[in-house]
C-alpha cells in the first residue's frame, strides 16, 4: 500500500484554515521574543529520524506477546510501512536493518524499493543476544566478551558480515549493543570480560571501510541482571578510546541507572566529540522501551537543549548524528506508535530550537537561577505544535499524521493485503 | 513592606495588549474543542495554595547553608512575605504555622495582621523531629513512637499545645509529619513502633476539636536512613482506618521511593475518601524539595488530572483538600521560588481541567491507549499560561508576578527593613 | 530417574566425619551463647518450601531464550524433577501448579504419583496475562480489570477452574498474580481498574471453598511499564480487607521499588495477620528473578528475623504460610538453581531463629543501636551451614546436595529419558 | 585518655582461652580447603583504614543533630580519639584531616602527638563546599568550576593551602570532592562547569609535590539536586585522563545512583590503574552515610574480591590505597561506630582472601555459574571472625573492642575530661 499526495492534500485542505490560524500565533508570539519560526521550521524539516525495522511489529515481554494484525512478513514489507510513516511525515526517511532479521537478498532491487519510497539505510545492527538456528556456537554465556575464543571469533565474523550487508545497501555505520555480562556474582570475570571485548571490536574495527563508523552502546542491566560489559557511558567511552576515532558512544534513554541525569552525559560526550547520536524512547522503570515522550517530556526536551547546544558548538548539522526510534509496541499499533514518538522528538527538537540562548547564558553567569529556570520553562510551555505541522506540511506530509493513518484504514489495508495472523521478526 | 494596587495595575497595564491577544487566542483554541475558557479561569481563582512559614527562608543541606538576605526574623514578617506573595499572585491565600517555630504570642493582633493582607491560617504543623532548648526528653531515638513513654507523652502534649495554637487562628487541621524510625537494621521493633504510634495518635486524636482533620504523612525515608515508621502510603492509610474518620492521608511528592507512580496513590486514596491534600515540590533523586514543576511537569500533571477526577466524583470543591507547597529554596530567592512554585501548580491545574474527559473515558473503554494518550498530551502541550494569568489578573494579581516581584526590587526593600543578615527559622 | 536412599547414605558416609566436626563445633559455638542446636536443626526440618511447576526449566527475557536439556515435558515429569529436589534436600515437599500450563489429566494418578515422592500439591496459580490458544477474549487489555465485562468474566471463571482443579489435589489456596495495568499515561481509569478487580476477585472469592484462603498478589512493574492496578502491598491490603478474612497477601521479593524496605512491609502484614506467604527469589535492580540470597543474603535474613518473630507473636507454625521459590533460571540448570535457593532460604532461617531475642528488644529498649546491630550482625556471621546439612541428613536427605546431584550426573540421566530438545512450559 | 597495654591483655586474656577454640577451628577449615590461615591474618594486620577527622563526632542531618557526649574539642582530641581506636583494634593507624576544620597550628608537636599513638597523617581534604567566615567569595553557586574566575581562584588557593598543612604533616595525598553542580535544569552551562574546573584542578595538580596524588571523588547527587560536575567514575576519570598520571579517582559507596554494580566500576578502575582507594561506608537510599556493612554486606565483599584481585594483577601492596572511613554517626557513638566499620572491613577483607581463586578462574571458564556463585558464597559463608580476633590480638590489640570499650567507660572518661556539651567539628 501507498499512500499517494493527493490524500495527503486532501487531508490538509481540510485543516489548513485552522492550522493557518495556529501558526500565524505562533509565529508572532515568537516574533515578540526575537524569533524566527520560518528557521525552525526549517530546521525541523532537516531532521530525520530513523526507524529500525523490529520496530514494525508488536513487541512483548517475558511473560508474553499479544500480536496486532497485518504486521510486514518481509523485509520489502518493513520497507513499505517506513515508506507509508515518511510519506504521513516526511521525518522517518531512513531504516535501520537488524541481521540477521532482515538480510536483503538482491540488495540493488531492496535499495530501488527504498528509493521508491524515499527511504534510505541506517545503521545496521548486528545481534550476537540470540541464537539462530543451525549456528555453530551459543550465546548464552555471551559474544565478544565469551571466554572462549571460538565464541567470540563467531560473533566478530557475525558483525564482519553485517557489515558487509550495510555497504551494499549504502549505510555508513555498525550498530553494536552488546548484552554480554553476567547473571550472578563471581560469573565473570569483569577485566578478562572487558579485554576480550576489546580485542573482539578491535577486529571489528580493523574491517570498518574507511568512511564507516562504529556506535557502541551502552546499558546498565538487562537481559543480565547482575553486571553488564559496557554498563554505562563510561564503559562505552573508555572502548572508543582505545578503538579509535571512529568509535562513537550511542546513547539508549532506556539504558541507566534510575535517576540519572542523561542530559548532562550527552553534554559531556558531544564536549569529547565522541556522541554518536541516539536511541530515542521513553521509560518510568527500566528499560521500559515506550513511546518517545510520553513519560518524562522535560527531560526529552532538556537532552535537545543539550544537542542544539552541543551541534553549534561542534559546528555540525544534525544529520551527521543517528537519530533512531527503539521502542517496544506492546498495546498500540506499531505505526501509530511510531507516529507518536517522531512527533515527540520533534516537538523537543522545535522548543530547544526556541530557547533564547544568549539570555540564558547571562542568566548562568549571574547566578540568576530563576531566571534560568523560566528560560527553559519558556520554551518549554510554549505550543510549538503548529510549527511541526508546518514543517511536515511544507515537506509534503500530513497535518494531522494519524488521523489520515485512521482516516485511510491503512492498517485494515495492510491486514486485507497481509493477513491477520502475521508476525514480525523482532522484539 | 506592602505592595499597593495602583503598582500591579500600572505593572498590567503595560502587559495588557499582548496578554489579551494571547488569551484570546487561547480562548477561541478551547472553543474549537468544546471547552469555555472562562470557565477554567475561574476553577483557577479558587485554588488557593497555603505557603508553610518555614518556606521563607534560605534552606540548607546537611552540608551547609548559604543564607540570602532580607529574611523575616519573625511570624509577622513571615505573613508580611506571604502577603506579598499574595497580592502578586491572589493564589496564596493562607499560611500554615509551624509550632515552636511560629509560636504566635497575640493570637488576636496576628489574625488581625494576617486578615489586613487577606491571609487564613492552614493547618498547623508539630515538630516532634528536633529537640528544642530546655526541652525535657529528647528525641534522638523517635518521638511517638518511643520506646519510652515519657517521650511519647512528651510527643502527644505537644501536639495537643499545636492545637491549641491552631485553634486561636482558625486553623482547621493538624498536620503530623513524623520523622520517626531506625537507622539501622535491629535498631527498631517494626510492630511495638507501630503500636506505640497509634496509640499516641489516638491520644492527640481524641484531643480533635469538633471540626478539625488531622494529616498523616507518610515518607520513605530521611532523616531515618534504614526504616520510618510510616513509611508509605499504605502505613499512613492503616494509622487513618484505626483513627477514625477525622484522619486523612497527607501526600508529598517527595516522599516516595525511585518511580513511584504518585498518580495512581493519589486516585486510590480519594476512592477511599482519604485524601487530605498535598505537599508539592518536585524531585530528581530524594525528598530534593525542588521548585514544583521543575524536573517532572508531566507527573505533576497527571497528578492534577487523578485530583480534578478525584474532586468531581466526590463532589468535593478544590477548597476542601489542603494543598500547600513544602519546598527547600537553597539558591534561590524564596518568594521568587514561591511564586515559579504556585504558577506551575496552577498551570497543571489548568492542563487537567481541559482534558475531554468524555473522550477518554471513550478511548479507555475502547482501549484505544494511542488515543488516551493523544487526549493528555494534547492537554498538556496547551499552552495554558494566559489562562493562569488572566484568573490572577481578574482576581487583583499581576500579570507577570516575578517581573513585578524585582521591578519593585522587593527583596532589597525587605533587606533595607529587616537587614542582610537575618536567618529565617526554618529547614 | 529417581534417586535411592543407599545413593544418598554413601554420599552423606563419604562427608560424615567432616560434616560432624563442623556440626559439633557449631554446637558448642551456640550453647556458649545458650542456644540449643538441636531445636535450630528440628525447625529447620519442618521448613518445607513448595517448588513451582514453572521453575522447573531454563526461563528466558524478552531478548530471548537458551534452553537446556532434559527438561521436564509433562505434568509427570515436573513432579519426576521436584521428587529429586525433595530426595535430596528434603526441604521441597510440595509443587505449586499453574494452570493452565499444568493441567492434571486423571487427578488421582497424579496425586499417586506425587505421593510416591513425598510431595503435597501446594497453592494453584491461576494465568490470565497471557492469551492461550482458542481462548475466546483476549487479555491484552487486562484480564480482572478488564474494561469489557466479558473479558473479566472469563478470567473469573479461568480461576474458579483452577480452583477445582486445585481442590482435586488436595490444595488449599489460589495464588493470583494479576498482571493487569497500564503502558501509558492516560491508558486506564485507575479507580474504575480497581473496582472491577474487587469485583472480579468478589466473585472467585465466593467460589473458595471453606477451608481455602486467596493469596493477593502485587508487583510495582512489569509486564506493564505505567501502572500495574495492584501496585503495593497498601493495595494488596486494601482488596483483602474488602474481600474478606480469606484473602491474604503474597509477597514477591522481586516486586517492589527499588531500595524498598520489605522487611518492615513483612512486619505490618503479620500484624494485621494478612500475610499469606513469600515468593522468594533475588534481583538487583527489577524482578530480576535470580537465585534466593545471591544478591542479597542480609535482606533475605532481615526478612526472616520478621517472619520468626511474627510467627511467634501470633502462635503460628511455619507450616501454616505459603513459602514458595519464584524464580527464572536463565544461565544456570533450573535444579540446581533451585538446590542452592532453597538453601538459601534455610540458611537465612536458621541465622534468624539463632538471634538473641531477649537481648535484642532489652538493647531495642536502652536504644544501644550499636548491640541492637551487634546482635543481628552476630547471627548473620555465625556459619550456620552445618546447622542446615545435620537437619537435611537427618530427615534422609544429602549432606552436599548439589554435588550429590552432580556425582549421579541426574542432568544427563534426565537428558537421556527426555531428549535433549525438551522445552518446559514455562516462562 | 590513654588505653594501657596491661588493660588491653587483661581483657584479651579473659576470652583466649574460647577465642582459641574458634582460632583453632577456623584455621583446620581453611587448611581442608589449602589455605593457610595465619597467611590470612597476617594480611588482615597489614590493612590500615584512615579515619576522618570530621567522624568523631555526631553527624546529622537537614533536620537536625542530637549531640553526643564527650566529644573532642580541637585537633589534638581527635588525634586522642583516633589513637583510642587504634589501640584496640591496631587497624585503624592514620587519620586524615580536613581544612579548615583542623588546621594545625604547631606541626611539629601535632605529628609527635600523632606519633605518640602511632598514627600517621593521610590524605588531606579540602573543602570548598561551604563557606568559612570572613571568607570574601562565596561557594553558593560553586568553586572550581564557578562561572566567576575569582570565585575559582580563591578555591584553587584554598586547595594549594591544604597541600601546604599536608606537607607539614608528612601527607602525601589531597583528596577533593567537588560539591559543585545545580540545583535546577538550566542553572549550569555543563560544558563550561567542565571545563572550568578543569582548569582548577589543572592549577592544582601543578602545584602538587613530586611525590604526592591528587584523589578525584565523584558523586551522584547532594548536596546539588539536579546535577553534579563531577557525577560519576566516568566523569573523574576523564578528569584524571586529562590531568596526569598524579590523579586518581576516589571510590565513596555512597555517592552512586540506585541499584549501581559498584564492584564492577572498582575492577574497571584498576584495570586502568586509576584506582585511588575508597570512602567506605553503607546505606540503602542515597548517601545515607551509615556504619560499613550494616545494610549490604554482600556487596562489600564482592567489591573486596575484586580489590584484592586488582592488587594482585597490579603487584601492589595493600598500602599503596588509600583506604578510609567516611560516615556519618547520628544515633551511635562515634567511636563505637567505627570500631564496627573497621571490623566490618576487615570481615570482607578476609572473606574475599579465601576465596578459591584457582577453582573460580576455572568455573568461569566452563561457564559453571552454580559452581562460581558456590565459590564466592562458600568464602561468605564461613566464619571469619576469628581470624581478625587473632590478627588483632597478634598486633596487640583487644579481641573484643567494641566490649573493652564499654569495660573501660572510655566515652564517661572522656566526657569527664572535656565535659557533655561538647561539639566536634565536622558535619
Amino acid at each position: 500500500m501507498r499512500i499517494e499526495q493527493y490524500q495527503i492534500d486532501q487531508h490538509n485542505d481540510s485543516l489548513l484554515s485552522r492550522h493557518n490560524n495556529h501558526f500565524i500565533f505562533a509565529k508572532e508570539q515568537l516574533a515578540e521574543q526575537g524569533i524566527n519560526a520560518d528557521d525552525v521550521v526549517k530546521a525541523l524539516a532537516d531532521f530525520q529520524v530513523a526507524i529500525p525495522s523490529w520496530a514494525l511489529g508488536t513487541g512483548g515481554t517475558r511473560f508474553g506477546r499479544f500480536s496486532g494484525v497485518g504486521e510486514p512478513r518481509s523485509l520489502e514489507e518493513k520497507i513499505e510501512d517506513v515508506g507509508l510513516l515518511h510519506a504521513l511525515n516526511r521525518s522517518s526517511g531512513s531504516i535501520s536493518l537488524h541481521i540477521p532479521w532482515d538480510i536483503p537478498g538482491q540488495a540493488q532491487s531492496i535499495m530501488d524499493l527504498a528509493s521508491s519510497v524515499n527511504l534510505k539505510f541506517d545503521a545496521v545492527n548486528s545481534n550476537t543476544f540470540q541464537d539462530q538456528k543451525d549456528q555453530e556456537q551459543s550465546y548464552k554465556f555471551g559474544s565478544l566478551s565469551h571466554v572462549d575464543p571460538k565464541v567470540r571469533k563467531q560473533a566478530v565474523e557475525h558483525n564482519i558480515e553485517v557489515i558487509k550487508y550495510g555497504k551494499e545497501l549504502g549505510s555508513k555505520a555498525l550498530s553494536i549493543w552488546l548484552s554480554d555480562g553476567s547473571c550472578f556474582p563471581g560469573q565473570s570475570n569483569f577485566v578478562k570480560s572487558f579485554q576480550n571485548t576489546l580485542e573482539s571490536l578491535q577486529e571489528i574495527y580493523a574491517a570498518l571501510p574507511e568512511d564507516w563508523k562504529v556506535y557502541v552502546e551502552y546499558k546498565a542491566y538487562e537481559p543480565n541482571f547482575y553486571s553488564t560489559v559496557i554498563q554505562d557511558w563510561g564503559s562505552s567511552l573508555l572502548f572508543c578510546q582505545k578503538l579509535g576515532p571512529k568509535a562513537d558512544v550511542l546513547v539508549d534513554l532506556g539504558h541507566h541507572l534510575p535517576n540519572a541525569n542523561i542530559e548532562q552525559i550527552v553534554a559531556t560526550l558531544m564536549m569529547e566529540g565522541r556522541l554518536a547520536g541516539f536511541h530515542f524512547n521513553d521509560s518510568k522503570y527500566g528499560d521500559d522501551d515506550l513511546t518517545v515522550g510520553s513519560i518524562r517530556p522535560y527531560m526529552l526536551f532538556l537532552i535537545f537543549v543539550e544537542l542544539v547546544e552541543g551541534m553549534k558548538r561542534a559546528g555540525r548539522a544534525s544529520d551527521t548524528y543517528a537519530w533512531m526510534i527503539d521502542a517496544s509496541h506492546n498495546v498500540k499499533d506499531p505505526l501509530e506508535d511510531l507516529l507518536q514518538s517522531v512527533e515527540a522528538i520533534l516537538l523537543a527538537y522545535a522548543q530547544s530550537l526556541i530557547v533564547d540562548r544568549k539570555k540564558l547564558e547571562q542568566a548562568r553567569n549571574e547566578n540568576d537561577v530563576v531566571l534560568a529556570q523560566q528560560i527553559l520553562q519558556n520554551a518549554f510551555r510554549t505550543d510549538v505544535r503548529p510549527l511541526v505541522r508546518e514543517s511536515m506540511r511544507l515537506a509534503g506530509g500530513a497535518l494531522d499524521p494519524i488521523a489520515l493513518f485512521r482516516n485511510l484504514s491503512v492498517r485494515t489495508e495492510l491486514m486485507n493485503e497481509r493477513g491477520g495472523l502475521t508476525v514480525a521478526t523482532g522484539l
